[in-house]
């Protein structure tokens, strides 16, 4: 497998282009237009929340009811949840002109929307948008690149990144975006991301591969505990690497989900070290569990927990509370028997044996806390299961970010 | 029902006492004594954290196998907790000592602890203080005053209230004090409670109302959504008021559940309004729900969101947020059907109808959203059942107070 500093354009035959349409202030780029040269089978993960943006139930509608998909439009600034049948309306429209621009059908065009909730999104400004990006289509780097800052909203960094693995004697690449940053828990997937692959590969076993991959990958990320009405995954897969087609759950098709693990890994780590506000990449591994339900639910108590947040952000040591989170979890573990750990590129510590302080430095703990990546260790000593979770931790930003969002 | 400006000395036969004992850094006080003259019944409800601190050990022994209490121990600075088997003895030598300077059985010593998780206490100044605070023991306002100073952490102010209610011809006081800032997010019952009452009641119909109130009260509480490992409320009943003994489910009984449910309403919005780093006491009632778990379920995601707390502290009606919340609590209801409303001093003001924003005023609402209490009002409008919830906002001081507790 090969990583590479690429995005969604790395795959052949796809296409992207970002810009600026004014539906955010200040000229910075809010619409992203992405598209296959061919038709894709398509496969997606959408918001557990019952609340269900416009353009979520729309895509739902794609991904599970039409054959092909073959473009994604994109926007920042507006959601478009909470917007009643217009809302809905708005996306039909939205594919319309696509369609038309870019002589596909309707129903393969998908549509995504993030940003401030309950606002209708300007359809004459994401019509300009599609008008004006459509030639600006490239495979370039610079063109995926530039997609990838126009879905951005409050994140600091664009989030891409491509790798190529061989199969079937061919190189099958996976390149993919994504943004995410605020009301991050992701109960299906993150907020938005966007996966193109090359590989060829039947639409059941291209449902099957993402959704494998999305639960240990995006559903183990929490910035702030808060499941978006938008969120959004979605793979486009176009055939063209020419691999024999995956069809069932063979070596291949194993090959194939590695890779799509490596690429959704790496987009949930830089979720979860961009979340609003966040100074730190914290990361929680819970060992020994008896099984993976058990330690999937600790681990995302800890990663969740305000007071552990905001004690990661002040690099204390606070294991009392990481303790804590875990007997509050709902999980079923025996409380005196946890050994913790604290790890990263400073070193490792461990700080609790039996649900007990052993005489660790605090010195060497703070040196340790200190780091911009930082993973919190617990074996529970009780079986073989584990699981692992990212988040990031809870800070002056964050509060100052969302308590004047809109504005 | 009668509100008075009292605490647990204002019930007939109870004595407290608060004072420093160098727990705390800084001459602080930080140790309580609570007493009552005669032997009370007592009921109990306790934190539902696997990870419990010895002193609720050694507090549920006392509520559900012994048949009397006379006294509560309670420190502040150390809350006893993951200290193993040596913090369970501290609280049966903590009981030991105050059973012998006051004369009473060991088994009828509650003990209490609250502040940093993982240290031992130090059971040297524990034992100073029992003797230290055993001859002040007073029933008069300022000793209860005094204790409720020395159960805080960081309350910024102490929490203290009692009521009185004509039961059987008598006048049946109850009074209490509480403390809860930070890691309140109760499953069982706040952080600390003590409630002490004159009135005659069964040991059975103790617990009994005591477990009703509690779930609509305290259990209705989050700050932070952190579940602690010491949460306990206590009600000492030592029947000194001479009404006729309350035995079962008649009017008599009926009417003391009103007034401890007064008692503790408003404790809990006291809690809720003091919570770390708080400006606002926030409320979330919804109103029109199909049974009484959809809208407990409902209530507790709009108060427990981080998202939703920043932007109380912004006065910033983004209401998207609050749909949101209830969208991914797992209850059911009606995407479509929801009306929501914004309340202070300030006024009323509808702001979404059938879950889509109606024409208000932004000025209207941010004036609402600027008083120290504000409420949000969700009628689901698909049934008769409703539910009310306490939290704060989420400011810049939660972070810092949580960043840098323990130094």
């Amino acid at each position: 497998m090969k990583k590479m500093d690429s995005g969604v354009t790395a795959a052949i035959g796809f296409q992207a282009a970002g810009g600026s349409v004014g539906i955010k202030q200040g000229n910075v780029k809010d619409m992203a237009l992405l598209y296959s040269i061919v038709p894709c089978v398509v496969a997606g993960t959408f918001t557990s929340n019952i609340i269900k943006a416009a353009p979520v139930k729309w895509d739902q509608h794609i991904v599970y009811d039409c054959e092909a998909a073959q473009s994604v439009v994109c926007n920042s600034g507006v959601a478009n949840a909470c917007t009643g049948e217009e809302g809905y309306r708005c996306c039909m429209e939205t594919a319309k002109i696509a369609a038309e621009v870019l002589k596909i059908p309707e129903d393969s065009v998908l549509v995504a929307s993030t940003g401030v909730i309950g606002q209708q999104i300007p359809i004459d400004k994401i019509i300009e948008g599609i008008r004006m990006l459509a030639p600006l289509l490239s495979n370039s780097r610079e063109a995926g690149s530039s997609a990838a800052q126009a879905i951005m909203t409050t994140d600091t960094r664009q989030k891409e990144i491509a790798v190529s693995v061989e199969i079937g004697g061919k190189i099958v690449t996976i390149g993919a975006m994504c943004k995410g940053s605020g009301m991050i828990y992701p109960n299906m997937c993150t907020m938005l991301s966007f996966l193109t692959t090359d590989g060829d590969i039947s639409k059941a076993m291209l449902q099957e591969a993402l959704s494998e991959v999305v639960k240990d990958t995006y559903n183990m990320v929490s910035v702030d505990g808060d499941t978006s009405t938008n969120d959004t995954v979605l793979l486009l897969a176009n055939g063209l690497a020419g691999n024999p087609m995956i069809t069932k759950k063979d070596r291949d098709y194993q090959k194939f989900v590695d890779a799509l693990y490596e690429v959704n890994t790496i987009l949930a780590k830089k979720i979860a070290g961009d979340g609003e506000g966040a100074t730190t990449l914290f990361e929680v591994k819970i060992i020994g569990a008896q099984d993976r339900e058990q330690a999937v639910v600790l681990a995302k108590s800890v990663i969740t927990s305000n007071l552990i947040k905001t004690a990661i952000f002040g690099h204390d040591a606070n294991w009392g509370r990481i303790l804590c989170a875990m007997g509050y979890s709902g999980a079923k573990f025996d409380p005196e028997k946890v050994d913790l750990y604290l790890e990263s590129s400073a070193g490792r510590l461990q700080i609790i044996k039996n649900s007990v302080a052993i005489d660790y430095s605090e010195e060497e703990a703070t040196a340790i806390l200190s780091e911009p990546e930082v993973k919190v260790l617990a074996d529970l000593k009780q079986g073989k299961a584990e699981a692992t979770a990212w988040g990031c931790d809870l800070t002056y930003d964050y509060v100052k970010i969302n308590a004047a969002y809109r504005s």
